[in-house]
Order: structure tokens, then C-alpha cells, then sequence
């Protein structure tokens, strides 16, 4: 019998919770909020996830140490730029023979390291036995057992294997991988193309031009991972354009959301005190393009959602400088 | 000044003839039947584009040799399996000097031939003097002046970039190109994944499914395309993911819609006489999957829409089988 930790009580880690359990795998949630850890305990997770009704394999506690021991898995689900300083707070609790599992998509500010790394990093956990899932997984579909697809990469290939064997759900296909750079960059930098492809929609733009935008999204995201010595196919796969695809086109996707009341004509600041929270592509907008810089990479969409998140540019202004570039051979 | 004649009256060549217009470039169109020549000599294709007020640069004629007479560029619109027919009546008509542009998308039936290679062997053009346009272009959305860009390829740069010159609108960017069998391929092999994509948003599924279903259809189109010759570059770009994103998302995509309604348990005899139309994939996907086998090309999905429609095999099933393929590496 496996049996998985899961940190974090979001949406996403929630349904992945849901999805282990459905697997056959034991499940013990950690959250640092009493009242969502006594929800999960009573079978929904109603702040985060309302529509689930949580299997009985899924219990949840406030104490690290009891949610990671004896797990044969740890999925860490927390938010990205916290990670860090939760690490610090119970990293030492985690099995040391454990897979350590990442859903997390964003890019570390200030050090600019992939969760990976900073799981590596902070938490002292061998890369090899570092795993990420990512794909094209909106978490309210999954909730409702919509199926999915995922990819499982690791360096070590029987760690992607004993986690890929742990959340094989009807509904939920894991396909084992061996990059993890480009699935990472891939994860993270999906978010901010979509608040790029949410403000076009926003300002009335249609599908003609959002598929331009998402196009060249993959592009210099592609451009982005190889460069940091990820493999060009990961980007044309499941958690490169798929997940691409399903967060920019998606009402459900936040980041898709939180651009289209931005091309509609709100600020930041706005946004996010109409819907009480900031999406991931606002945060990790910065810390994406400061590692595009520090590899010399042309990341034209990143920086002008940089632009308007942190210099006020306006949006039709970085929409007009998405779709206006000069006329040239496209792959020029 | 650059003159073109436009042969056909659909809605994209409606559309290509008021961006060509649009771009200062005078245009003739051909059709058939003379209540379509009056209408948009009145100047609104109200049949086929009833939402475009067309520019005083466009006429039309029924007659083939008025409208080729002294053209630059011929564009030729006309539906794919009909394209041979129509060169045998007027194909003799052409300027011998003139650009000559495909905007057609399909694969002919019988021969297996590309709409290039038909234009090539029934209208006897160079092939240097070919263009193929592609892109992310729904004629509804060009229509309204709606931001796009599209691929002009040509194995002569200098035919693309006469072609680009005539069409490049402050709404239309055109990005030449020269591989003319990936534009295509992508082209035609993406209404196919359209037909799925739609069945599978018919049976229920979301964006999850659906992004999976269009990563896999790229992968096949991106196999298909590279094993005839094109290059793996143009399926990552505009006239490839690009267009098969807008069409396997938009509402406005008769292959999506076609799809959605075999989805909801339509026969396909039932949805042609509901929509009194046959989407361009129900066409070619035979002659799409024949191309395949020939080339010893795996194409799953192409294969399990032509199991659908020509032995009637369910939409459950085949979405089933699109979703259900063994657990392994995703690149495996």
C-alpha cells in the first residue's frame, strides 16, 4: 500500500489529493489552517474546492510531521513564493527516501530557481528524487472526474514511476518523463502568456488573434526552456502546449481570468480586490523574465506583461505590441 | 498597382478578397451563379458574409477570363474535392506569369494529391509560381477587421513576398515562408482534429480532454507532415498549432461545430441536412488517413474520425479511444 503526504489545501492540491486517493493511494493532507483541516476532515474542502465530495483515504492534519510520516510520496502543493519559508518550517520533517513531488508553476523571485530547485535547495531533498506534475489539469474539471492527462517527470526514472503507479485514475493518465527543466519552465511561464491571451480577449480580440498570441507564446517559451537545457519536445507536448492551451482558453483558468478584467480595464490592484487573490502570472512575471535576461533570451510577451504589471503600461498598449511586431519570415 | 482575381465566393475568399482589397490592391472575383456575382457587385456577399460591406475595389464577374485577365495573383477558393473540375473549365484562362494562391485546405480524394499539386498537375502552374496562405483565419473574424496574422508560403520567396506585399492590411500580417508542404499538411490534417475536438466538447468533456485531444492531433499532423517533406518548425507556428488552436476552440469553426453535434448524438447525415453543409474534414478525412498508410505515418485520431464517419463507428467509442491509450513515457 503507497501512502502519500499532500502540503498544501488549495484547489489544485486538493484534486490531486482526490486523485491519489481514487488511485488506491492513503492520503494525509497537511494545511496550517485549522478550519480547512477540520472541512477536508469532514469530507469537503468547501473553501477551495466545494464540488468534491473527498474520499474517505483522504484525511488531513495541522502537524507536518504527522502528514509526512511514513510517506511513500510527499506532494508539496503550496503557494510557489512561499515555498521557500515552509520548507524552512517542516522540510526536515519529510521521509528521506520519499518521492517529493511538485505541482507547483512559478519561479522563485530574488534567486530565480524553479520549485525543484528551491525544493532541493531549501528543503535538502536529492534531485533525484525530485518529481513534477504538469500538465493540462484544471483542477475544477478534475474535481468533477473530467479526464485528464499529465506528465510525471524526474530525472530518476523510477521515481517518476512510483508516482505515475500512484495517481493512475480512471480519469487521470500520467505519462512518465525525464525533463524536468522543461516541464517546469513550461508550467511557469504558461500562466503569464495567459494573462496576455485574457487581456486580448478582454479588449474584444477573437480566436484568430488569442492563437497568434498563444503561438508565440509557445515560442518563446520553448526558446526559454532550451536555453536552460530543456528539450524542445517537452514544449510541444502535454505540459507544453496542452497545459498552454487549456490555461489560456479556459473561464476556469485564474490567470486567464485575471487578464481578461485586465484587458477589460482594470488596474492590478483592482483585480485583486474584486476577486481576493493574485494570480500566478502576476507574481512570477518578474522573477520568468529576470532568468530570460540572465540567459539571454528574447521573451517579447513576458516582458510586456512585466511592463504592465510593474510599470502600469497600459493594456491595449502591450496587446497593440503583441500583434504588431514587422512584417517578416516567420521563423526569422 | 497590383491587380488580383479571386476565384470562388465562400466566406474566406470573400474575406482574403476585402484584406487584399484592404491593402490597396484591386480584386476581381469569380463565381458561378450569377445571384452571388450581383450580390457583391452590390457590394455584400450576403450569402456567404453577409456581416462584410465590401470595399468599391472588389467586382465580380461569372466569367473566368474576365476575372484572370492581367492579374498579379490568382487566388483560388474554391471547396477542395471540386478543385480539379473547376481548372479543367477555366484553369486555361490564368495568367502564365501570375502568382498563384491556394487558400484551399483538404487533400483530394483518390489521387491523395495536395491542393498545390493539384493546382500543379489539373491547371498546369509551375510550382514555383504556388503560394499557400494558412494561418489562424476565421473568414467571420477578418471579416470584422479582427487582428490576425497568417503564413504565405512559396518555394520562390519572391512569389510569397509578391503575395504578402498585396495582403498586408493594418488588421492582416502576413509572414512568409517557404515550406509549402508542412503549410498544407497543417492545414488540411487540422479540420480532422477539429471534428474530434468538437465530438469530445459534445459528449460533455472540458478543456482538459480537449487540449489533450489537440497536443496528440499536433503530434500526428507534425509526424504526417515532417514524413512528406515539410518541416517540423512550421507545425510550431502560426499556420500550424496556430490555426488548430483557433479551430479546434472557436465557435466559429464549421469543423468544431460539426463535431460538437455528432458529439451530442447526430449522424453525420443528420447534422449535413441540419446545417445544409459538410464541414472540410468530414471531406478529407479519408483522403488524409489513405496519405498516412501510404507513408507508414501512426495517425490515431485522423483514423478514429474516419472510423466515424465512413463505418459509422459511435462518438463514445471513438473518444474513448482517443483518451484510453496505454499508460507510458509520453514520448515513447
Amino acid at each position: 500500500m503507497t501512502t502519500a503526504a499532500v502540503f498544501g489545501t488549495g484547489s489544485w492540491g486538493t484534486a490531486f489529493a482526490s486523485v491519489l486517493a481514487d488511485s488506491g493511494t492513503d492520503v494525509t493532507m497537511w494545511g496550517r489552517r485549522s478550519e480547512v483541516v477540520d472541512a477536508i476532515n469532514a469530507g469537503c474542502n468547501e473553501e477551495y474546492l466545494p464540488e468534491l465530495r473527498l474520499s474517505e483515504r483522504i484525511s488531513a492534519t495541522a502537524d507536518p510531521a504527522e502528514a509526512a510520516s511514513g510517506a511513500d510520496i510527499v506532494v508539496l502543493a503550496v503557494p510557489s513564493q512561499t515555498l521557500r519559508a515552509n520548507l524552512g518550517d517542516w522540510g526536515s520533517t519529510l521521509p528521506t527516501d520519499a518521492a517529493v513531488v511538485s505541482l507547483m508553476k512559478g519561479v522563485e523571485l530574488g534567486t530565480t530557481q524553479r520549485m525543484s530547485e528551491v525544493i532541493a535547495d531549501a528543503g535538502g531533498v536529492e534531485p533525484a528524487r525530485i518529481v513534477v506534475v504538469s500538465g493540462p489539469n484544471l483542477a475544477r474539471e478534475i474535481a468533477v472526474k473530467q479526464p485528464a492527462a499529465s506528465v510525471v517527470a524526474a530525472s530518476d526514472e523510477r521515481m517518476a514511476q512510483r508516482v505515475a503507479d500512484a495517481c493512475a485514475a480512471a480519469y487521470f493518465r500520467p505519462y512518465t518523463h525525464t525533463d524536468v527543466v522543461g516541464t517546469e519552465i513550461a508550467g511557469a511561464t504558461k500562466n503569464v502568456i495567459a494573462l496576455a491571451v485574457g487581456m486580448a480577449e478582454g479588449l474584444g480580440m477573437g480566436d484568430n488573434s488569442k492563437s497568434s498570441i498563444i503561438t508565440r507564446g509557445l515560442a518563446e517559451t520553448t526558446r526559454l526552456g532550451t536555453a536552460l537545457g530543456g528539450d524542445a519536445v517537452t514544449f510541444a507536448g502535454l505540459a507544453g502546449v496542452g497545459d498552454l492551451i487549456a490555461t489560456c482558453m479556459s473561464p476556469l483558468s485564474r490567470n486567464h481570468s485575471f487578464g481578461v478584467r485586465l484587458g477589460q480595464g482594470m488596474t492590478v490592484a483592482e483585480v485583486v480586490a474584486v476577486t481576493n487573490q493574485t494570480a500566478e502570472g502576476v507574481k512570477s512575471c518578474t522573477s520568468i523574465l529576470d532568468l530570460a535576461r540572465q540567459h539571454g533570451v528574447d521573451v517579447p510577451i513576458i516582458e510586456q506583461v512585466n511592463a504592465m504589471i510593474t510599470e502600469g503600461k497600459s493594456t491595449p498598449e502591450v496587446v497593440e505590441a503583441l500583434l504588431s511586431r514587422p512584417r517578416k519570415a516567420e521563423t526569422g
